[in-house]
């Protein structure tokens, strides 16, 4: 109940009621909020003071307004820290997701002018071609396309099957870590950050309309000088943030 | 011409090709390029070959393909590095374009509950909000929306009407710079990106159609513990990457 005495003010004591039902699990990711009417009359207070608090739940990402329909219980987004490397299966743990990994395929393909220039490699080398989709909770939410040269590429394709029998989720960048035989050791990586909206093939591939926003996510994996990877990632909007603390 | 002879592929000299085009601007921005039939018919070469040059130019990012439509030169994007602090001028200007800044408006408001949260300041004290828009050759590519708290605020927005009158190219975070009397010296920040779809009234502010991605950054300003400003910024996807090196 509210309190019309307290000093916060009421918009607020309601936003607090639904982050209350959403904590205790009365309102759950996706399902609708009770409707403003509804709000109005169970909490005996105006239009408006809904209005505000559903404002600032939206605000502070616990709901999410579809226009037209309603709003919903919005769902916690995953937060990857750019600072360090948390691998795969931590970063969805963290957000209580259970983590999978797939292997969509590989490839052996000889390297055009872009990916020779990328990996510093002669054109018409071979490349080996891997393509990974990370689920969260059976839901895909990351899709990897990396390309390597040969020498690394047949390495990570076995660490990678290794994986995936063993049943344990990993990104590419894992595997360096995963599999210590491997004898690969990365010191840095460079990355692009793009927004984009969703076309075919990647509306499949990680099952959102056409249009859904997206990171695309560019990366060359270095050890010392020399590129071990070039990777495009493709991380849903509605699934990945990505934080970061950068000093003046 | 292309060079049947040559050791790089057909479809690579084809690119190659429309890469001088633009580069000699026979092609412009949001030029629509010659169609496959006229490529196949001017190169001489095979259709096979000539998509495989525009797939090659569409991943190196000169052109861009609209379903149903045609393809066309695309703009590049203003490239933002993570690891320092370019100024919002000469982060536009190393793409070529002529910055602007012009401020939405200045509100004087009180903190709500989560405000207080994110300046570390009690609920209901004075904020000042300020909102302002970048422009690269007079197109709107990113909107800040900013809140200070008060004793910030009010030095910030004299310093924004000084960078105003003085006609210079501003974001909130070179004010702290440009103008030494203000005697604020942030130390960090820390942000989150995310990637979202635009609705109004960011379609409205941005100058884009509802659904066009943008990237969504929220940060928080510290003067050592001190926040000195909460903002949330809006960049075009189309007109920004974020660049970054990340080592292990």
């Amino acid at each position: 109940m509210l309190d019309r005495k307290h000093s916060a003010p009421l918009y607020e004591q309601l936003k607090n009621e639904i982050q209350k039902m959403i904590k205790d699990g009365d309102l759950k990711p996706d399902d609708q909020i009770p409707s403003e009417r509804e709000l109005v009359e169970q909490y005996n207070v105006s239009r408006i003071t809904v209005r505000q608090a559903i404002n600032l739940a939206e605000k502070e990402g616990l709901v999410k307004r579809v226009h037209g329909v309603g709003t919903f219980v919005a769902k916690p987004k995953i937060k990857q820290e750019l600072s360090n490397f948390n691998n795969f299966e931590s970063t969805l743990q963290q957000q209580g997701l259970i983590a999978t990994t797939k292997m969509l395929g590989s490839q052996v393909i000889t390297s055009d002018f872009q990916l020779s220039r990328l990996l510093d490699i002669n054109v018409m080398e071979r490349v080996i071609k891997l393509e990974l989709i990370g689920y969260g909770d059976e839901i895909p939410v990351v899709y990897y396309n990396s390309y390597f040269p040969n020498r690394v590429g047949e390495k990570m394709k076995q660490a990678a099957e290794k994986a995936l029998q063993a049943e344990k989720p990993f990104s590419t960048l894992d595997l360096y870590r995963l599999d210590q035989e491997i004898g690969l050791h990365p010191t840095h990586v460079e990355q692009t950050f793009e927004a984009q909206s969703a076309h075919y093939p990647l509306t499949e591939i990680l099952n959102v309309q056409e249009g859904f926003p997206l990171f695309r996510v560019t990366s060359i994996v270095y050890q010392d000088k020399t590129p071990l990877e070039y990777k495009e990632t493709y991380y849903r909007g509605d699934k990945y943030k990505f934080f970061i603390t950068r000093h003046m």
